[in-house]
C-alpha cells in the first residue's frame, strides 16, 4: 500500500461489497505504518454503522480434526444458498510469508473460488492482543461489506481460543474420535468455552467410534457450566469429507441465534464484548508502555521475588514509590 | 496502633511464636496509614527468611456446607497432635465491624481457645487485590511465627477463590449433598481449581445422599483437567460434626504434599505464585493510577464503545494518543 488510500472510494467499495476494496481496507487496518493510522481510524468510524449484521462463528480444534475441510463444507453449503461467507483466522504464531493457516488457499480450493466467499489469512504479529484486535476490525469490515456469516478460525496457540470466543457469537470445537479418554486431546479450559462440540470424520470405519466419542462429549458437557447463559452445549457428529451432518450443525447454530436473540443474551453479549475488548486493549497498551519504560527494573524485582529474596510489597515499593 | 511499632521487639516476638506479637504484626501490615508503610516493609523483609515452612491449604464451599465446623474439626485434630494451626480468611465483602467471616470466633469456640491455634478474620477492604495481598502477608507472618498448617478460607465473593488458590498449595472445595444435579450448587469455574472435593454432613439420614454425591463428583472430576500438574483430584465424604472422615482428608493433603514435593511441582509452583502475585499487583496498581488520572474520559469512551458509536481503535487513540 504505497499510495495514500482514497477513503471515500474505499468506503463506497466496501458498502458495494467489492472484494478488492474489502481486501484493501483490511490491509489498511492491519498496517502498522504510522501514516496509515489516521485513515484506518477514519475508515472504521465510517463503516461502524454498517456493522453487526453477520452471524459470527468461532472455530477451533485439535490439529488433524479437519478444520479446513469442515469450513469448506459448511462454507460451500451456505454459499450455495446465496449466503455470503467470510473466513478469517487468529493465529499469533503465523507470519504472512510462513506456513500461515488459511494462507494456503488451496486448502479450501472450491470455497476460495466461490463468488460469495471471502477468505483472509491471519494477520501477522507476535502479540495475540494485536493479532486479535486486527482480526476483529477485519470482521467488522466484512460485515460492512454485507457478509452474512463470518467464520473465525484459530489453531489454538496460547490463549487464542479465548480471543476468538470474545469476538464471536457461537463457538464450535471440532474434534475427532480419540483413544477412549476423549478429554486427553483437548486443551485445558477450551471445552468450557464451547457452545457445541462436533466430532468430525464420522465416516467409513470411523463412524462408530465417532458416535461413541459424541456420547462421551455429551456427558462431559453435562458436567460443565454452559459458557453462554441459557444455552446447553450440544455434541454432534459429522463427516465434512462427505458433507454429512453439516446441515445439522448449521441448524444448531441458527437455533442458537434465534433462542438467544429472543432472550436478549445475543445483543447483550455483543455489547459486553465491545467493552471487554476496549478494556483489555487499554490495559495491555498501558502496561506495555509501563514495561517499556521500566523493563529492566521490573525484571530484577521479579527475579528477587521469585527466589524469595524480596517480599512482594518491598519490590512494588521500590518500583512504584509512594 | 498509636505508638510507632518497636520493630526489633516485634520481630523477636514473632520468631518466638508469641501470639500477641503476631497479631500486632498483622495489624501493622494491614494498616493503610502512610506512616506504617515503611516499618511494614521492613518487617516483611526481616521475616522473609523464616517463611515457607507451612502447608498452605485453601478452603471454599457453598454457604451452609459447614466450613466453620470443618475447620474446627480439622484444626482441633491437628492441634491435638501438637501442630500449630493458623486460620485466615479472604472476604472482600466483609468489614471488621460487620458480619465478617471468622470475625465471630464463637463459630470456632474450641479452636479459638486452643493454645496451638491462631484465628484471624479477613482484612477489610473493597478491592479483592488489596484484601488478598494483606492476607498473603499475614500468611507469611504466621509461617515466621512457626505455624505448621495455614488454612485460608473464603466465602467465594467475586474471584476470591482464585485469589486463595494462588496463595495456597492445596485447594479444598467443601460441599454438601444437593438435589441430584450436584453441579448446580457450585460456582462456575471453581470446581476446576480444586485438588479435592469433600462432601460434608455425611451423617445420620444424610449419609447415603452424601455418598451418592461423592460418586457424582468423582465423575465430574474425571472429566476435568487437573489444576495441579500430576495430581488427580479426589472426592471424599466426611462428617465434621461427628469428626468422621477428617483424618482421611488430612492424609490426602499430606499425600499431596509428599507426592508434589518429590516431583518438584510443590516448590516450582510456590515460586510461580510469587511472581504471579507480584505481576498482578503491579498491573493493578499501574492500572489504578491510570484510571485515577483518566477515569472520566475512560468512562465516556467505554460507553461510546458499548453502544456501538465509536470503534475501539478510535476510542483508544483518543485516550492514549500516538
Amino acid at each position: 500500500m504505497r499510495k495514500p488510500p482514497d477513503l471515500p472510494k474505499l468506503i463506497a467499495g466496501i458498502r458495494a461489497s467489492d472484494r478488492a476494496s474489502l481486501a484493501q481496507a483490511i490491509t489498511l487496518v492491519e498496517s502498522r505504518a504510522p501514516k496509515h493510522r489516521a485513515p484506518a481510524r477514519e475508515l472504521m468510524q465510517a463503516i461502524l454503522p454498517n456493522t453487526g449484521g453477520a452471524l459470527r462463528v468461532g472455530l477451533t480444534g485439535t490439529p488433524g480434526a479437519g478444520k479446513s475441510t469442515f469450513i469448506e463444507a459448511l462454507g460451500m453449503m451456505l454459499c450455495g444458498r446465496g449466503k455470503k461467507v467470510a473466513v478469517l483466522a487468529v493465529d499469533p504464531s503465523s507470519s504472512r510469508t510462513g506456513g500461515s493457516i488459511l494462507g494456503d488457499k488451496t486448502r479450501m480450493e472450491d470455497l476460495a473460488r466461490h463468488e460469495n466467499a471471502f477468505i483472509r489469512p491471519s494477520p501477522s504479529g507476535n502479540s495475540l492482543g494485536g493479532v486479535a484486535a486486527r482480526t476483529r476490525e477485519a470482521l467488522l469490515l466484512c460485515e460492512a461489506a454485507g457478509y452474512d456469516v463470518i467464520l473465525v478460525e484459530t489453531v489454538g496457540v496460547g490463549q487464542s481460543e479465548t480471543a476468538v470466543r470474545t469476538m464471536t457469537d457461537f463457538f464450535l470445537l471440532l474434534q475427532i474420535a480419540g483413544a477412549g479418554d476423549e478429554l486427553q486431546g483437548i486443551k485445558k479450559g477450551v471445552i468450557e468455552l464451547a457452545d457445541a462440540i462436533v466430532v468430525n470424520k464420522a465416516d467409513g470405519d470411523n463412524k462408530m467410534r465417532a458416535k461413541l466419542a459424541k456420547v462421551e462429549y455429551t456427558k462431559v458437557l453435562h458436567f460443565l457450566h454452559p459458557f453462554t447463559p441459557g444455552w446447553k452445549p450440544k455434541a454432534l457428529t459429522c463427516s465434512a469429507l462427505n458433507c454429512e451432518g453439516i446441515e445439522r450443525v448449521w441448524q444448531l447454530i441458527e437455533g442458537f441465534r434465534d433462542q438467544l436473540t429472543e432472550s436478549g443474551v445475543f445483543e447483550a453479549r455483543r455489547r459486553e464484548q465491545n467493552v471487554d475488548w476496549f478494556d483489555s486493549l487499554l490495559q495491555s497498551i498501558v502496561m506495555e508502555r509501563y514495561r517499556a519504560e521500566h523493563g529492566q527494573q521490573i525484571q530484577r524485582m521479579a527475579t528477587a521475588v521469585k527466589d524469595g529474596q524480596m517480599p512482594v510489597s518491598v519490590a512494588l515499593d521500590a518500583l512504584l514509590g509512594d
